[in-house]
């Protein structure tokens, strides 16, 4: 029997905006076991005056949604809402000194041009904020008082390039890279629509907006170029498959020379050297192996003579894909264990 | 290497009204294979204009649905229509003289009252057809020019239990029976509600209705008594479960004398010797044993000194439990073999 | 912002014998994060010499399994073995003076005939432990220096009728009880067995050992009666389904007398009202609510007038049904929050 | 009511070698309810003794497994076994005047070395049978009296690629194809292997052999160039989903010049023009448009001006990928109509 430090601890006070949706839900969840943090307010406008309870009864939160109208009671505000809608909301909470974490699409790219094309949505060239990839931009989270939230799929993509791009002069030169991913149908949100049925999507697998995705810009910006005028060939399929979580990416990597498996490997766990939440694994890793954690497992599966390059990599959509990431972004703004609420 | 007899069939021509839902499209899939009948339209009033390929692929069917307006061309119309629907349609086409089997509850129900009771509709008391269910009542639907298609749980229940009731005077008191029954989600239909989502079913299971489902009064009726005035005490709990086809039903019979298990078995086997669609197995069935089958599998599972007998069937509720069993129908109707366009 | 409590703990170091199953990966899963447990060993034989990391991937835990030998380092023991091997290790834990929680089923039963006769194997008379339902036995437990863990099955039908046969005078005397159950596959262990493949158990239900299961004489125990001489109609149809976790009951219970289901409600609302993991629900419960979750649901879902009750229950049989309920059992003999770990 | 023709029809004896596994299985499905077939001995050694039935109840057969014995009592012999069995029994058959379809890998290959390479056995330079792939070597087929059936991801990918690269002039040169393929389970066969467990395949995706399945020196011969040799870049990346049945693939290639779609699709549209189970389709496929089909569907996705080409397609690994293509083999054969029995 060991007896423990004594421990001290400062909360913040939290809420979520778009609190019952599946990312939201993840959100409380995270937050009503975060040691430092207390959940205040869950704000869900459609469906105001259920309980979280009611609608997620594992969550086994008593806490009653209410419409969002303008409250600036916590330190702290996470916005899980629709693309366009945080758009509408986050100027007030930053002038009013709060911190924020958005969830959606809305502040992530730079390019005004880019946003409207891929999410047919005008927006001003200020409403921008801090790409929040802690893996990448450590520094800056730590000093935000705003980020915008990866999407899903650009994390799993992101995460599994990146060192090639970014870490490296010797393989700086891609020539191509081939994206397929395969994401659990929570990713479509919770939703009443006939083709997200379980009817139709048991023993299912479905591609859509091959070439054409949203994510496909972010992905992009964080490689250091754009998708209009991209340095290297860039093609991202994403599929819907018969799994409720989870996103698993194949990524092939055309390298402008060849490259040794294990060089690359060296590379990455190089890259990640201080990432709690990346495993750069030498064996195959499986959506099962990050289901319900934080973690980015990379697992680069095979290399050829000709710089032909395929890493794996898994996530869960809802957490290092979303809640989970952004309270990591949280505990990092905070200055508290970037795993805090998170193991 | 053999040679085959000659053959010459006749052909019937059929439509469907209701053609675009689930049982609607295993209809369609039956009909055109089927060897003596010719499907010749689609009747489907949400997806008009669309194919039924556009909907269902896997049919490969380049037939287009069509708003059913009174038409009376062939000579066999199935209708699987919404409840309600099927009881302003069926009169025109009765008098045109046409074949009719109906795939909803509409008629059923002898009781007007109990049709009211548990399908929240009024209906007159004329609005009856021959109940399909051609184990029990083979010779009225040779007999019949409409026949009234059986539901899928109370198939799966009425032929699990009917020869303890009308097949032997030994066992004829029961004192009670309870049933569960898990159906896949296609039993819902072809739908977008939330609550059967992908990410809402997979992995669960839903009990819904207990004790107040409308396929009561049909079972009732079918074991000689009435749901309003029941002569034993019967207990109904229907369950959705992570499968899209399928019901399995757990019987649980109380008899008012012992029974050894293998009496019973011999008294079903007797009961169901013409059936070529019920299999009683000496070993335990599953789902997956009638899989896209036309079979009721029935297993005698556990039988005990104090008369409490356990009776396990499984069915494919889109077949036995609807478009195969309207087949089987159409097929005793038509004269023809039984197993017609179904093995 | 708020500033908390300072805290002080003491940690209890414990071990895990058979932790590479599914109930001990969940032990390790749970004792990894609880903030009063150290976890030091885990062994399991056959998985010697890989960590449980290479196992379990999500556990993110980089312990080497190794062979159990014999040692007493810890202060607690939790057991996680195939029944029968449990018998051979606890007396020399209990004898080290150790604190031991089993969950397999060899020191359940007090009946040595009933234990040979469901378990197909001979024990000594001794071999009885503290039955570890905290929901009935909560100060035995409190005072017990060992505890035989409930089964999975048994806590799902134990919860759900506790209260008719031993909360209340008025229904003391029930008729019957049929209970089916539908257990995630998981129940049936870390297995390579045909008929546990994705491809056998996807889209499909399965019922087994109708009558017979080992279960069966624990509930009935602890119901106040005996498998051999029971005291009323008991009947028990275990299924497996398409799911990986959780159990879904359905129990019918014949009272003999009508009872108002508001009354039945409230009972078990008083019955439970200091259960922390319990929760009498006015709505239905379903799998996906207790997902995860160390929670018994309970849902009152129809009574009639002939005294019959349909009571539906549901756990997740690695939490409530074997695990989280293992440790709800520590957390009681240490004398700390019953919950703690757990929500 | 219409009267159809006279029809007479020669009936061929078949057996199968190796019917035990799941396209086993799938051949005794299809062959015995194709009209001018004849099922007449169904082989297999480890379930010997049992009826098909047993295995496969939804088969509804009441043949009996036995061991093969070297018996030519039929005409047609269909081989599903293990790899590496079909080359000791083929020469008999063939000795003795039999027409054989095998299903394994032993005769594909034309290179013994790549046979050695990728199957880890030998073989003889005479160990290789008509390739039958009906899209590409129809002729050949209708000539020969022994077809090596392609293998499942074979299929996929061969037929989503071959236009360009044996179709037309134009588009010859492709630089680099990258192939990722997730399969249903089955494709792993009746296993009882612990990672294909429904426990631990439920939710997950899993990539394997990357880089090294033994399709890919098959691909290679069939798009005309080699495994050992390459003319362009290959990378392929299978992966196992949760789904039983079917096959995905995601097929990106890199064209030497940039390809409008529209100029794509017309050229898949005329290469396929004559091929009744390839559906080339405007719209998106998915899995279920081709389950328990023979229908291979295939998409051109995407196509950018750098010549970049996505292309997806989907089989049933069991039927197209398996067994339907082993009936299709047959009847072209025979000189009957290529969709007997398989429609």
């Amino acid at each position: 029997m060991t007896v423990s430090d004594t421990v001290s601890s400062t909360k913040y006070s939290v809420s979520i905006i778009g609190a019952s949706g599946y990312s939201g839900a993840e959100l409380t969840r995270l937050l009503l076991k975060h040691p430092q943090v207390e959940l205040r307010e869950l704000y869900a406008f459609s469906q105001a005056g259920n309980s979280a309870s009611e609608l997620y009864p594992a969550l086994s939160c008593d806490k009653i949604y209410k419409p969002y109208g303008g409250e600036t009671e916590s330190d702290i505000y996470f916005l899980a809402l629709p693309h366009g809608e945080a758009l509408q909301l986050v100027p007030a909470l930053l002038q009013a000194g709060k911190t924020v974490i958005d969830l959606s699409g809305d502040f992530r790219l730079k390019s005004v041009a880019e946003h409207e094309q891929f999410y047919k949505q005008t927006k001003s060239p200020d409403a921008v904020m801090t790409y929040g990839m802690p893996e990448l931009y450590h520094d800056d989270i730590r000093a935000a008082r705003a980020i915008s939230n990866p999407g899903c799929f650009a994390t799993s993509i992101i995460l599994g390039v990146a060192p090639l791009f970014l870490g490296n002069e010797r393989w700086k030169k891609a020539l191509a890279i081939n994206c397929t991913s395969t994401s659990g149908i929570s990713g479509a949100g919770r939703s009443g629509k006939t083709e997200l049925s379980f009817s139709e999507m048991s023993e299912n697998i479905r591609a859509y907006k091959v070439g054409t995705h949203q994510h496909t810009p972010e992905i992009m910006q964080a490689l250091g170029t754009s998708a209009t005028s991209p340095s290297f060939d860039f093609t991202f399929t994403p599929m819907i498959g018969a799994l409720v979580r989870g996103i698993y990416s194949i990524l092939n990597v055309q390298l402008d020379s060849p490259a040794e498996i294990e060089d690359i490997r060296r590379l990455y766990r190089e890259f990640y050297r201080n990432a709690p939440f990346v495993r750069v694994r030498d064996t195959m890793t499986e959506v099962k192996h990050v289901y319900r954690t934080n973690y980015c497992d990379i697992h680069i599966a095979h290399a050829t003579a000709s710089g032909s390059v395929v890493i794996v990599t898994a996530i869960d959509n809802l957490l290092k894909g979303a809640a989970g990431q952004a309270v990591q972004n949280m505990n990092i703004m905070l200055g508290i264990d970037e795993t805090s609420g998170l193991l």
